[in-house]
């Protein structure tokens, strides 16, 4: 799937084509377009957009995504309609694709609940894990005002999503829920919270919900697009390297922590949730 | 509109009921709401959620709202439904009480893309906005890294808005556009860009279109709700304390102002979009 040079523009003419790249706002459509294949037999094709090259920013891509931002698709089989942002291209594929509601809801309130959680994850939880990933591990500079702040605030999220999944195996749905692109949509951010210091082990429900989600096929294939390889920073990659190489990962991981735990102590940190 | 004391529950038995606060989140739904009992005639009851009180953490709150933020409604006439996240809440109301599809679009790709603009409100500009008026204004201390960071990222997105606009007079619909929800959802942040530092004169589309907007009765009675007073932060409410007392502006603008501008000096800022 992957390619070897820059894409320069569309490369498929039938089908829908995916330009994306190895990120939780990716995977979740990586593994929607999985789940319709397994489901549906609806073939894709991947393009590699290296954000590292900015290849997000240039005038052929930016024409179909304005915001020049990752992940995009266009529908070949729709006159070259092109979508950007997650929670939108979550619902158009759905909408166009899901024809049996599989992966969504028929019913106009079932699908509104799960539309509360999509935003929640594309409003709240995604762009404040995205900052506390930035200012937790990659920002040259530990500034422990925002460090404290952001992982906080994903701390907080993670939260009102594990008094969600008290009494539920799934986001959305009636009874114990059914899988949907809710749990879709957030499962690529809880499988990488270490990125941005946060431990699932402290919210038992979503980690249950995590494991529950990751037994899938169609999971573990998305979260390979577009590289073909497991994402570095999943939480099953992060524990193979940590037990691979254990002291090399402490010499990494510990002055991270430890510039969480001092911030925290210094701004008085509490958890609260919601 | 507003109650004198701290709200403790639901009050209305039918119709919609608006939990809100006044914000650009809260501003969105109640513009809506306005627009609706204009079009149509439809009846809300407004009740006053107090975030500096942290009324939205309280449990009969929180148990319609889990996020514990505002805006949630709730629909007396469906069961009392209660739908949270401003993006799910404007496809709600849209989808069950514009019939003729005034604020929404029938067409399937019209509605998507009026979709994709909604939802880059609500995880790009919306997020950004609110971190760069606190980095700018709120937070006591001025941490020049982020100030130019946040505020930097807004402007990107004003940007893209008004790459957007340049050749139309609403955000979605085909041709020129025709105003929806789309405008709905961005319109209150476009108002009040200035409490992080961002000026709409460097946006010309955008300024175009704000003031078009503004023409509305329905927005400027939604900018009142639930306070019923303009907002203060309002473009047009600060131009007015502006000309009121420059003096006293100047004291309160100019530090900030200088703030910002010695940050992006600090690190290069060089204006960029998308």
């Amino acid at each position: 799937m992957a390619q070897f040079s820059t894409p320069t523009g569309l490369i498929a003419n039938k089908g829908i084509e995916l330009l994306t790249f190895g990120t939780p706002n990716g995977f979740k459509v990586a593994i929607l377009l999985e789940e319709l294949k397994e489901a549906y037999g609806i073939e894709y094709t991947t393009q590699t957009i290296d954000i590292y090259e900015n290849v997000q920013k240039q005038a052929w891509y930016t024409k179909l995504s304005p915001n020049g931002r990752i992940p995009t698709i266009v529908d070949h089989d729709k006159g070259g309609y092109a979508v950007f942002e997650g929670a939108a291209i979550l619902n158009y594929l759905t909408r166009h694709y899901d024809p049996d509601y599989k992966f969504s809801f028929e019913d106009a309130f079932e699908a509104c609940t799960c539309e509360q959680w999509v935003a929640w994850l594309h409003a709240g939880l995604g762009p404040m894990q995205a900052q506390a990933n930035f200012s937790y591990r990659f920002h040259p500079e530990r500034h422990p005002f925002h460090i404290q702040r952001f992982v906080g605030e994903v701390e907080r999220n993670y939260g009102v999503l594990d008094a969600r999944l008290a009494d539920r195996d799934y986001i959305a749905g009636a009874g114990r829920g059914r899988y949907s692109i809710a749990d879709i949509a957030v499962w690529p951010f809880a499988d990488v919270t270490e990125v941005g210091g946060v431990h699932l082990s402290k919210f038992p429900n979503v980690y249950a919900w995590w494991e529950r989600v990751w037994k899938r096929s169609a999971v573990k294939k998305g979260m390979c697009v577009p590289s073909g390889e497991p994402f570095r920073f999943g939480q099953a990659k992060m524990q193979e390297m940590k037990e691979a190489d254990p002291k090399g990962w402490e010499e990494r991981e510990g002055p991270l922590r430890e510039a969480l735990k001092s911030a925290q102590k210094e701004f008085g940190y509490v958890y609260k949730s919601p």
